[in-house]
């Protein structure tokens, strides 16, 4: 057989199991742990529209690309998990220098002093993150991350935080995979840090994930090449940041995008991705539940007030998700 | 049919056929235009250990990461393309505002005065590509420069500038893809110009090109929202700066990468490749080939000094391509 041959039979093949991994009115309810309602209808049928060919509204499988958030859009964000990761890893450098704990930022973070970080803001926060996220390389930093996640806990419902994802968001994310999107992490965290667990977790590649990043500096370590993490920050992946984020890794603008209530941050993603000129769909996760999960708000109700003005779709979670995680709480 | 069972369908007909894909022994030369030697031979050998699931030197399908230089690797650098672009540019701005004429950078573009911008380096370039390519809305600029490859010519050849690609490197590219890798293109130059064609000349998407980058800045234009080019660059994605760039947008080591001769621009990123954990291999194309194509090298050699020692496969294209160009000359 040529080549010529077997490419047309392995894009027959692939239209034909395309094709019919397409036909959602065939198969189960691909959202089980999501209740009947708006939201779950507007999900349904905008995955419908955009992906009956020769129809009005469908979008090229190429052009099928969803971003979403990470923190309180795909897993808790009580704790912050990366900031754990950081308190964990100064306790280590701690011991090795004492005097690190001189530093007020240092002494605030060791004893959960949150008032502090609140008072001074995000160059405390950042300087916690530089000093426990960066002097080391790229690969050295992959172990440390991978280590965290294999036994890192969460405080309050006992599983692993990596654990503590939100299963009605994987499920949403494994629909929008089988019908042709291409799947993204966009979001404020570090960006080395989530790539460590997202194909685990979320089945997500490393090179789909777009978060802060700093600058790396290649060096020649004992005759092998290696990239040091500075303690420079080369792009802030939030709020506006997320745009250009999304450009500079994708170069296109995403027909899905989904954040969080919590501090306006996805406010700029989901606007952007209405930009399209494609049918689009953006969905903004409200943190209503307390009794199942945990229940907060912006002050200033900016998200909210976007969703409104913009007409995306907002998941209440105490009423749009039948299970939260996949574990027995 | 459930989606269990079509999963399992899809996962057996994708199997099925990418087995058949990759047995290169029973298909036909997957790389005709290359002389049959040694550099071709380390090609084809490369590609058979990394896919032989089950022998040492097997890599999964996910880290099969493949980078390419643009200039000089992919398409012809006589002249360089993104020049011949600003100069188009500069025309049109300068036609709008005559005073440009005024800045001796400006006045040596339009003459083609090159031995201005050898003297004065890189500041005196980078004025020139941030007044032709900033300013404006990355969708814009997206028009902007899909419009001139409809239409820009090769001065030598005659042909588009974007059907001067290297015919065996676009075959390499396939022969890769078909082997399960994923090709990216990791240049110097701006990645959003090259985004406007890759995927029409090499099958390469948007979102696998890693180039030079400005910041890009969100705004609110008209009640949409858009990402403006400013003249602050991000990222320079040339030397030391490919693995960096690498690590920002893929998060894996290439297992194999190509770059050519010219300024010792691609060193750094076949070193990087070069420390895998997997097997590698690094290509150098360097240009010996004055009569079919253009014969140009290093003063200090310092690209071929270090193919010499690390081991890299050269390509001398007189020796190694028996065609350059699909277009006849």
């Amino acid at each position: 057989m040529n080549i010529g041959h077997l490419r047309h039979l392995v894009a027959t093949a692939i239209m034909i199991v395309a094709t019919a991994a397409s036909t959602p009115a065939h198969a189960a309810d691909p959202l089980p742990s999501w209740n009947d309602g708006p939201t779950k209808q507007a999900i349904v049928a905008f995955v419908e529209k955009v992906t009956k060919e020769g129809l009005p509204g469908f979008v090229p499988v190429a052009e099928r690309i969803a971003t979403f958030d990470n923190d309180g859009t795909l897993w808790c964000e009580h704790p912050v998990v990366q900031l754990v990761f950081a308190i964990d890893r100064l306790k280590v450098l701690v011991d090795k220098q004492p005097q690190l704990r001189e530093k007020p930022a240092v002494a605030a973070a060791l004893t959960g002093n949150m008032a502090y970080f609140e008072k001074e803001g995000e160059h405390a926060i950042a300087e916690i993150v530089f000093l426990t996220h960066t002097g080391m390389t790229v690969g050295d930093f992959h172990e440390l991350a991978a280590k965290f996640f294999k036994t890192a806990k969460h405080p309050k419902y006992g599983v692993l935080l990596k654990e503590a994802t939100y299963l009605p968001m994987r499920e949403l994310l494994a629909y929008l995979r089988d019908n042709g999107f291409k799947t993204y992490i966009c979001s404020g965290g570090g960006i080395e840090f989530m790539r460590a667990v997202s194909q685990e977790i979320y089945g997500i590649p490393p090179e789909q994930v777009i978060g802060s990043a700093g600058v790396l500096d290649f060096q020649d370590k004992d005759g092998k090449a290696v990239l040091l993490k500075t303690p420079k920050l080369l792009t802030y992946n939030d709020k506006q940041g997320k745009p250009a984020g999304i450009e500079l890794h994708i170069g296109r603008v995403p027909i899905f995008a989904a954040g969080n209530v919590r501090t306006g941050g996805d406010i700029a993603m989901l606007g952007y991705s209405q930009s399209s000129k494609h049918p689009s769909l953006q969905l903004l996760v409200n943190h209503d539940d307390g009794d199942r999960e945990f229940a907060y708000a912006e002050k200033d109700g900016a998200s909210l007030k976007a969703a409104k003005e913009h007409g995306w779709a907002v998941v209440n979670i105490k009423d749009d998700w039948k299970e939260i995680f996949s574990f027995k709480r």
